[in-house]
């Protein structure tokens, strides 16, 4: 049994390697390769990309996990050993129901259609993208055949792994119910951040980046931070880390962009060690994974006790463009709440929206309630009724975000489903460190760290996302802390109780 | 048939991107990667080898290339088809005879003595590296027992196919014998280079590699030029060419470390695009890659006529170091011959004594005609026999060079080979473009760069590395127009006739 167990880390260590030299690829190809070898990368990546498909499906993988089910049943469920069998069987029976073919074609069109969303959405042109999204929808249609189950649910499963639609949409109906009214309260008691209108040159928004990193805990030995248009995070196993960071001279984006690309760093960084080159070495789920960025980004970054240790230093940097102006108003004006046409502009609150937006014309097409080609109209039209903003052209409406033209549907919803969780772990973080915005007033920022590795990191996939949130919260999917969050936010910049 | 070859191709297309993605992983460690991920890219790296090595080597490619045997033989010898079945059927069959076990001993036992091999360097200490050594010959031992065939000549063809030990004992005798007296010569007559003896910014040199590469032709949509300790040019495919290079102060190395570099990485960028994701996308050999290197490194980078135009942009960025220096005065500089112990730092004349030192050695510890222990001694009196000098200690002896620790014996006569092959090609190119100085006075390289181009670089490995010889030199491998050039060179610098 121990032996066929070894088979099975060994097989299994082998596909990670694949799918790391594949991500390596994207990463190279996003930060720092020649842009004339676009065309080939393309080749390459979808190769990697198959072989690791075919070695992590083939026969044998499953023939191990089925010689392995009595050894699986005499260990502890919580083990590393228990959960490698189980997660990887759930994955592999998951995978085989796919075959390469649709996988490539997906991949093919995903690729094809990118650059036409880019041209598309320059030039606002949502009729010239259409083809493409249709030959996408179609692939999802034929994708979802290979399951059963209820559609949108099976292009959930695939961002937040046992997650079905009728729950995300108990949640969201909750949120827009609070929040539409908060947006209208906070629309009509405006926060001053005209002092941000400014500019701040990008060389000392470079150094300040790095003393955020330093206080956070980064360690150059396993991370690295680049600078490219369309921030992400990288990892290539725990001990190589690399986040991204645009910087742009008329504002101050680089540093809650480098907090939140932390945030996701953190998480991978985390994972107990022993679960390296394994299926079991990355974070439970995108939801579980935005909740770690969204809580260094949003819960520090953006709260009073980091901006008291943080801000004089901002005001050194930027003397002229803050020094007349006080943490208090500083941090009003980075939690200013006001409806906006763009998703990654936007505050906290209207944030939501924007998303709930997109999963109801998500599900809308995939139960074919809407046609395609009314998607631009049905987009105004909820702009309109969840934010009161006329959109006044498809670049900044039905053709601002990348997912859609890459085939990612069912993505969307973990956005928001990341900021709930996070404020459902901040509670326990609050009772187990009392003393935290004093820490973080210091510039102390270890005992978070550490609390989220030994409560959640280490963890690694070893649990389904809904049994990591309870084992780190304490509780299932609740909006409640995050409403309550809101609120007492709204109440503090527009002056009134919540 | 024509089914059967586009099967081969895109079976070979696979291997290509495979490959392409386990040199990027090695770029990546070289260049940028974090140092905390060294152990895990180790197991990466040798996984894609392997999955490389194992999907090469399969049946189906020996099917493919059997069955197109009569195809191959209805098509024209030249052809990229008929040369893609030749090729790929002599890789193929030379990679078969080498179990995958044995290769992934090789590639352990190189990654475990390379770190042995750093610190045995650092405290000049044979005796712990030993045992390293003694490994790595006795897998090279075994891995020539695949073969049948003289032993050394069995360890060249991996880096010179088809090149015998006797033909380069030929050329190096003939080298032997030449330089020895003009070594001498030149140290009787030495050139003052004093003025070099000081420092120079790294900053300014940083924009002259960049004046240079504009010049010499390359376009940073499909070339990067970054910086490390040990300059190499990797390519991935003809479309990403990353070539690096190393800043110090108290030099100019940077520049001709550059132009070293420059060489290497247009031979790949000039490889036919119709040879792309093939066994044939890539030079014909390191002896051409290498006389490709040196040309523009020594023929052109310090040749009279380019420094006519680039000098006074170097005195311009260093007004003080070289303001009072004159342009025949610093060529001479440049051109130095002065026996010292490291190769890497050798002059032109001097460097070829050195490999054949290494040459000799490694002959003789293949025929086992040396004991492993006693190196370090014979190194020593080779270095006092060939240059006069006496080695102090055995970091800059018989540990100062990487090769041996990744068992990389026969790489070491590629160097000369590639001087005596730039000369030969130098020669034919000379009377393609008879203005050739005026060109490089006035800073124009594009001639030479295309007839590179089109009578050597497209090739790729369509031919043999004699046959790419003889095509693009017209003779076969000759000393002759080296050691003129050598005789010619010491003649001006010590101011007699040669």
């Amino acid at each position: 049994m121990k032996e066929k167990f070894e088979e099975l880390k060994r097989r299994l260590g082998e596909v990670a390697d694949l799918s790391c030299a594949s991500q390596l690829l994207d990463w190279d190809h996003q930060v720092l390769m020649p842009a004339g070898a676009a065309g080939l990368r393309a080749e390459e990546s979808a190769t990697l990309d198959r072989l690791t498909h075919e070695r992590f499906t083939s026969d044998e993988i499953g023939r191990l996990l089925e010689d392995l089910r009595p050894y699986e049943e005499s260990l502890d469920q919580d083990s590393d050993e228990a959960s490698l069998i189980r997660v990887t069987r759930r994955d592999w029976e998951k995978a085989r129901k796919v075959p390469s073919d649709l996988l490539g074609e997906m991949s093919h069109a995903a690729a094809t259609a990118l650059p036409v969303w880019v041209e598309a959405r320059k030039n606002s042109d949502f009729a010239s993208f259409l083809p493409c999204l249709e030959r996408n929808v179609e692939l999802k249609r034929r994708y979802i055949e290979c399951f059963e189950g209820e559609p949108y649910d099976i292009l959930l499963d695939d961002y937040e792994e046992g997650m079905k639609a009728p729950e995300v949409r108990e949640v969201f109906d909750e949120l827009k119910r609070e929040l539409v009214p908060l947006i209208e309260k906070a629309k009509a008691n405006p926060v001053d951040d005209s002092f941000l209108e400014t500019k701040f040159p990008v060389e000392q928004q470079r150094a300040l980046n790095t003393v955020i990193l330093d206080r956070f805990g980064w360690d150059p030995n396993y991370w690295r931070l680049d600078e490219i248009v369309h921030p992400a995070a990288y990892s290539f196993g725990t001990m190589d880390i690399r986040i991204t960071t645009r910087y742009a001279e008329d504002g101050l984006e680089s540093l809650y962009s480098t907090m939140h690309e932390f945030g996701h760093g953190l998480y991978e960084r985390q994972v107990d060690p022993a679960l390296e080159r394994s299926p079991l070495c990355s974070g439970a789920s995108l939801g579980l994974h935005e909740s770690q960025s969204r809580m260094w980004e949003n819960l520090v970054g953006r709260g009073l006790p980091f901006l008291r240790w943080f801000y004089p230093q901002l005001q050194e940097a930027f003397p002229q463009q803050l020094g007349s102006v006080d943490v208090e108003s500083f941090y009003r004006a980075v939690n200013k709440i006001q409806p906006s046409l763009i998703r990654v502009d936007a505050d906290q609150v209207t944030y939501n929206m924007h998303v709930i937006l997109r999963f109801e014309l998500e599900q809308a097409i995939i139960d074919g309630s809407i046609a395609l080609e009314d998607l631009p109209e049905a987009w105004n039209a909820k702009m309109k009724e969840y934010l009161g903003i006329d959109v006044p052209d498809d670049r900044r409406g039905v053709l601002q975000d990348v997912h859609w033209s890459g085939g990612g549907l069912g993505y969307f919803p973990t956005y928001s489903l990341g900021n709930v969780i996070s404020l459902q772990i901040w509670g326990k973080v609050r009772e187990a460190i009392p003393d935290l915005d004093d820490q973080f007033e210091r510039g102390e920022f270890g005992a978070l760290r550490e609390w989220l590795g030994e409560n959640l990191h280490r963890y690694g996939r070893k649990f389904t996302p809904m049994e990591t949130i309870e084992r780190v919260a304490g509780s299932s999917l609740d909006a409640g802390p995050y409403l309550h969050y809101l609120k007492d936010k709204v109440g503090e910049l527009t002056g009134a109780a919540a």
